[in-house]
C-alpha cells in the first residue's frame, strides 16, 4: 500500500525487517573513520539509532566492568528497576521475560506518592529505596531523575543498598543532571553514564536493550 | 537526606517543585537573544526541557492551526493515539484524564501483529488503521514509526480517515524518517513536526504535554 506514497515523495522501499540494518549501516558509514571500541559499540549505535544525535559516541562512560557485569546479569534474569514507566516500557520485555527477568517501576504507586510527600523527597528518590528491598540481581535504569541517582548514591555509601550489577544512568536535562550522573562515575560499581545534559528514558532502554541482544546474541523475539 | 551529597559534589538544593521553573529559566536564558513565537514557544521549550537539545528550536515545525487546535482538542477530551507504548506512557494523565481524555497505542495488541504479519506490513501501519476507527476528536502522536506517518497520509488521501484534530509528528531515525515528516508537513491538517532525524516517543510525549499544561491553564495535578 506505501508504494504510491514512495514514489510521489522518494521514500525508499524497505521491508519492515531491513529497517535497523540499515540504519546501522547509515550510523557505522557516518561514525567512520571514528573507530568504536568494539566492546561498548553495540551500545553506543543503539543509543545513536534511538536518537539519531551522533554526540552520544563521545558522552556515554562505561565503567570497566559495564558490559560483561550488564550481560551477565540479564542473562540471570535480572530485575530492571527504573525511575519512570518510560524505561519500563521501552525496555524488549520478550527478550528480558525469556531470561525470567522483569522491568519495574515503583513511580506510580499510591504508598511511594504519599512517602514522598511526607518526608519532603522526590517519588523517585523513595523508589530507590524500594528498588533497595528488590532480591536478585538488579540493573538499576534511570532516566530521568537527578535525585534518584543521588539517593542511590547516599544508600550504597550508607550500606542500605546491595551494589546494583549494573547502574545505567542518564537522566536529561538542566538542573542537578550533569552532577548527578557525575557521582555515579565515581562508584565502584559497574555504569554506564550519558555524561553531560543530554539523555532520557529512550536512552536509558536502548542500553539496556542493547544489552540484552548481547546477552540473547541478537535473538530478539 | 541529600544534603551530604550536595555539600560534597555542588549539587544545587533544589525543592522538587522548583526543578522545572529553574529548568525552564537556563532554557531561556541559553535560547537568548534569539526569541521564540510566543505561540509555540510553550512546546518548543518543553522539547529542549526534555531533550537538552536545543536543536529543536530549528527543526519544530507547526501549521499556522496547530496550536488552537491541539489545545481546543485535548480540551475536548481528545483521545490520544500514538505508535508506541512509551508516548502514551508520557503523556500527562492525571490532565488528559480531567478533560475526559485518554491515551492509548494499539501496538501491543495481539490481532494487530497478527494481521501486520498476514499483510506484510508494520505493525505501526495497521495501527493507523485501528485509529481512523476512533470516535471523537483525536490527536495522533507518532514518536517512532514512519511507516505509522505514511499510513496517515494514504488514509487521509484516501479518505479512509476522517482528518484528526493535529498530527504530532516526531519519529526519529534514519530510514524514511525524515521523508515520512515531510509527508505530513504537507497535509492541510494540522500538525506539529519535529523536521530532520531527531524525535522520539519523548519529544511526542512533551508536545501533547505542552498542549495539555496551556489546555489546563497550567494546572497539572
Amino acid at each position: 500500500m506505501s508504494a504510491p506514497a514512495g514514489a510521489l515523495h522518494g521514500l525508499a522501499h524497505v521491508e519492515p525487517g531491513d529497517i535497523e540494518r540499515r540504519s546501522f549501516e547509515t550510523i557505522e558509514r557516518e561514525l567512520a573513520p571514528r573507530v568504536l571500541d568494539p566492546l561498548t559499540a553495540p551500545v553506543v549505535k543503539r543509543v545513536i539509532h534511538t536518537t539519531a544525535d551522533f554526540e552520544f559516541a563521545d558522552t556515554l562512560a562505561f565503567s570497566r566492568d559495564a558490559m560483561a557485569a550488564g550481560v551477565e546479569a540479564l542473562r540471570a534474569g535480572a530485575t530492571v528497576i527504573s525511575d519512570t514507566t518510560m524505561v519500563a516500557s521501552g525496555v524488549n520485555k520478550r527478550v528480558l521475560g525469556r531470561f525470567g527477568g522483569r522491568a519495574v517501576s515503583f513511580i506510580g504507586d499510591e504508598d511511594v506518592a504519599a512517602e514522598a510527600r511526607e518526608r519532603g523527597m522526590t517519588r523517585s528518590a523513595v523508589c530507590m529505596e524500594r528498588a533497595a528491598q528488590v532480591e536478585g540481581p538488579v540493573v538499576l535504569a534511570i532516566g530521568n531523575a537527578p535525585t534518584a541517582l543521588v539517593r542511590i548514591w547516599e544508600l550504597l555509601g550508607e550500606g542500605r543498598m546491595a551494589p546494583p550489577a549494573l547502574i545505567v544512568a542518564t537522566p536529561v536535562g538542566f538542573v542537578n543532571v550533569v552532577e548527578s550522573k557525575e557521582l555515579i562515575c565515581g562508584l565502584d560499581v559497574p555504569h554506564i553514564v550519558a555524561r553531560g545534559r543530554k539523555g532520557g528514558s529512550a536512552v536509558a532502554a536502548a542500553i539496556c536493550n542493547a544489552l540484552l541482544y548481547l546477552a540473547s546474541n541478537g535473538e530478539r523475539a
